[in-house]
């Protein structure tokens, strides 16, 4: 099973083109000008001194290395020197100012120290470093970088396994392990692969690296217990989603069913217990961190952006080893909800966390404490000191495509519907489409080889036409496909009313509003404050509203309380009309600070 | 206007006499027990060295100090030598081991400093030693300890007033407030009273103690304005609670409208929009503080029982000050509430926290971490390491029937309804009644020389019967009555559906039960789990059912979700009959662990 890369599909008007002009005219420059007054590109000539004022963090190299990888995308696509030139200057100042070993840290070559402590995101930044030189590599031929990586990823290889001289031998924070298999993957050079694999059965297999992380459980760092025996998704939600698609990476590669039986326990807790609807996961700030099954706060929720895309990484690896579209379902999740919301639509501004309810009366109050100072999370901001969303951001929008299509010798699979021209071993697929606006697809096969065509039926579509015999299986609608072909598909695109399960306290008698695959909210911008008092009537009649957000608005029938200025007073059932106004939940927050609720009470 | 002291009324069979021979037959002597295990008692002897494994804490003189105030209460009805004796022995110590001043605390006569820190509870439990003073001389005669806490008050007003010699001039933990007004009324030395208005006047009016306390705004300790300008209640609620007392006393013997209205604002402030439907306060474990408006989460509710023992105090000085029934509402609303929670049935066991909610599922993710371990929430225990509610709950419920009457030239006026026997300047008022299982109210008077004789009519009722005619004011019918009199008054006391303002989060959609003033909650034991996905039929026929647990229990009509295992699923109306029972709030947690919640959804 093959995927068809992200730089063979040309995203065409629609959705994601919109996403990525806005990504490859303002985004990159926007984080970039953020990023250089902030001192991190500077940081890249290694000169800082210890107790200056723009001392570079650990981690920032992977902020820089994710751009980077945001532009080697976007290069595939737009024309934009100015970004290539950033990037050429960049890897050169990496080149001069490397060790003789090929390692390179801003932050450690100033410091002296190499891989003492686990935590300080060294492998992180590699990883993220070895991704980018990748994507550069791919769009622009230019090796530079990937060549000085490869040297890199040796010198690893050496200290971690041939000498076994670094402090411990579990990454703190994965991304290594999957960084590596990409380098594997364009190098053909099975030791990155083998070293990947070797990060992975480490996790939680020894007793080197037990030490507690600022109090934080083992459970944190993924390495309480050895991969291959998880069953949950644990601690720090970033961390445990790029160590998941490692794992999903190494089973396929190495065909460990063992390994993907773990990776698919964690995949079917998370979606099936851990995850908002928005896709987004981390019920807590302590620790970044999943926490029990149907915990999911509301107000509460971290909800990283990162977690989002992270959880887009892992689903997007699955169907290779098991071709089921609940994987491709749940990328169409965060796409759509979670990743999306975590980029304003002028695309200059970030949410780190991206809660489910905001009532702004309540921003100072049952906050987490932990870790001080907390990211606003009712106005998006352009950057942050821990900046990992932005750039995340810009990569996943930028190579949208590569999630779009799998193939095997004979089936073609089709998990995402864009409109876009993709162009992959003599085969050319057109998609015409509106989608997520309109539910009609129209699919144009040029030079198919493949004998079957298989459409992911979403699991929000309760009904479909096709102009094709099909059958169904595992969520894909198998279609026998002549060598041009053309195929219609039609996915019924209703307003729904989604109940979540009864365990989950924040949502017992509330419904979240649905269209295709895109959450609405509430703001009180258009509904008034108390969002949370207001009720919507699922057996109401819902109409679509011009939108400003791309995809139609949707007014429901609904009511609200009657006054009652009372703390306590005796209940009644007296309630006053309304409309409800939703919007899509990704593009909360763009008119100034409002009130925003998903899930609403149930007439 | 004067209340009629606990020690004339002598509660007869029923509610409070089965609590009050609990609290004399046997939590006096457990906590006793605990107390004494837990080395309190022995810190009195002050012989402990520093680094010892049972140093005593700063607040522990204020643990023994109101398990003696208890004592002294219980003694005016019980004969308990047992008691009596622990006490006098505790009193030689004290007398024994204060210094030539008449300073004691066992923590810093050993250490040897003396006010340096107002956050050390020094005064605090000074005060609390006086009000067991106070309350054993009563009842007992016995005036060593009352002699004792007159030389250590004329010390503390030499070291704060006449030499300005302290550290501070705002106590850290309100208390030695309305203690000195109390041992002002007893002795009839107005310096005492004077030294009250001192710290009154003093809170948050001058610089000197500006200093945050463990990062805590001056909020934590209300001294960031002068307590005249205050018009909402923040910072630690106990504290807050007990330095409104002392307004409210200072407001009353001064004649200071000023300060009353400072009190009125701040009372308001509460019952208004930061009281849980229990009376309890403290929406946050963070500083165990109020919060702001309208902020009153379940799950994580601190509402911790001294708080609402607090409010209490607080609600029963008002109406010397505005004779209105919205304080002994509020009286009533703790006694039959958030404070009785606090006590297990068999008298054994306390709670420190009283959520509104409890799932044991999630016992361990989403609470306050801050100050480390919390106090189990589930399961009543019967010491804790911060033991200030045990005998707090002790105390109150000792004394309760000093809650009951206040009269003045011409009018008695009746707050509770207990069944009761009380003689005051030869009147003598007896109350016949199973308040609160029945609304059902003889009131016998003897030798009555009031004019009038005004029952408050609670604002739970509204309906109800009196055999004479009345005026209403202010929530009290008055009545004109003869010197030998009998008044039957009737409650109409149907279950009671209540609707919290919409401003609440967590009880949006949601109602409480209510019959009389007492709360009800539902109870995994007698209802599954889930029970926040439970819909309760506010139109629906409710029933009085037998109880174990003093009052009758509840049992409504409602619903239940169909079950579904996903965890979205598009919502749908089908419901499952169902019928609830309901037990009064305050007997939750006492048949093991189980789930708990008062506000229920909506049917």
């Amino acid at each position: 099973m093959k995927d068809i890369s992200y730089k063979n599909i040309k995203i065409k008007d629609g959705f994601w083109k919109i996403k990525q002009d806005m990504v490859s005219d303002i985004t990159l420059k926007s984080v970039y000008d953020r990023f250089n007054e902030t001192h991190r590109f500077d940081a890249l000539n290694c000169t800082w001194k210890e107790g200056e004022p723009h001392m570079p963090h650990v981690f920032w190299d992977s902020d820089i290395a994710k751009w980077i990888e945001s532009v080697g995308y976007t290069l595939s696509f737009y024309d934009k020197p100015e970004l290539e030139r950033i990037v050429d200057e960049s890897v050169e100042r990496i080149i001069k100012n490397r060790d003789e070993n090929g390692y390179f840290n801003s932050h450690f070559l100033v410091t002296g120290e190499r891989f003492t402590e686990r935590n300080e995101h060294e492998l992180y930044c590699a990883g993220h470093l070895m991704e980018a030189a990748v994507a550069y590599y791919e769009s622009t031929g230019k090796k530079t970088l990937l060549d000085a990586m490869c040297k890199y990823a040796d010198y690893i290889e050496k200290v971690f396994v041939k000498e076994q001289s670094a402090a411990f031998v579990t990454p703190g924070h994965p991304e290594i392990e999957l960084a590596l298999v990409k380098l594997y993957e364009i190098t053909g050079e099975k030791r990155y692969l083998e070293l990947s694999k070797f990060f992975i059965d480490n996790h939680g297999a020894n007793g080197k690296d037990k030490e507690l992380y600022r109090g934080c459980h083992l459970l944190y760092n993924q390495d309480e217990k050895p991969v291959r025996e998880c069953d949950t998704a644990d601690g720090h939600c970033v961390r445990a989603l790029y160590l998941f698609c490692a794992m999903a990476d190494i089973a396929y590669l190495y065909n460990d069913n063992e390994l993907f039986e773990a990776a698919e326990r964690c995949f079917d807790n998370i979606v099936g217990k851990r995850m908002y609807i928005t896709g987004a996961t981390g019920s807590t700030c302590h620790g970044e961190s999943f926490t029990i099954d149907y915990d999911l706060p509301n107000r509460d929720a971290y909800a990283e952006t990162c977690a989002s895309i992270a959880l887009g990484f892992f689903a997007k690896r699955m169907p290779k080893l098991n071709m089921d579209s609940k994987y491709a379902d749940t990328v169409e999740r965060v796409m759509y909800n979670g990743i999306l919301s975590g980029i304003s639509m002028d695309g200059k501004g970030f949410f780190y966390e991206n809660p489910l309810e905001i009532d702004t009366d309540f921003n100072d109050v049952n906050r987490c404490t932990e870790g001080g100072k907390r990211f606003p999370i009712t106005q998006r901001k352009e950057v942050f000191d821990c900046s990992c969303c932005p750039p995340n951001v810009t990569r996943f929008i930028a190579s949208i495509g590569g999630y779009m299509y799998s193939y095997n010798d004979d089936t073609l699979f089709i998990h995402q519907y864009i409109a876009s021209e993709a162009l992959s071993e003599d085969i050319k697929i057109t998609q015409q489409t509106q989608y997520p606006s309109e539910g009609e697809v129209k699919i144009t096969l040029e030079n198919n080889s493949k004998k079957y065509i298989a459409l992911r039926i979403p699991a929000w579509c309760k009904e479909f036409s096709v102009n094709k015999e099909y059958t169904v299986k595992k969520g894909y609608a198998y279609i026998m496909a002549s060598e041009n072909d053309e195929i219609s598909i039609s996915f019924h695109m209703p307003v729904r009313f989604i109940s979540a399960n009864k365990r989950v306290h924040d949502n017992a008698g509330r419904v979240a509003v649905m269209r295709g695959p895109v959450v609405y909210c509430l703001e009180s911008i258009d509904n008034g404050k108390d969002l949370q008092a207001l009720r919507v009537n699922i057996k109401g009649e819902t109409k679509l509203s011009d939108s400003e957000f791309l995809v139609p608005d949707i007014v429901a029938q609904g009511c609200k309380e009657s006054e009652n200025e009372a703390l306590y007073f005796d209940a009644n059932d007296d309630y006053i009309e309304a409309q409800l106004h939703f919007i899509p939940y990704y593009a909360y927050a763009n008119r100034g600070e409002t009130d925003m609720l998903v899930w609403v009470l149930k007439k």
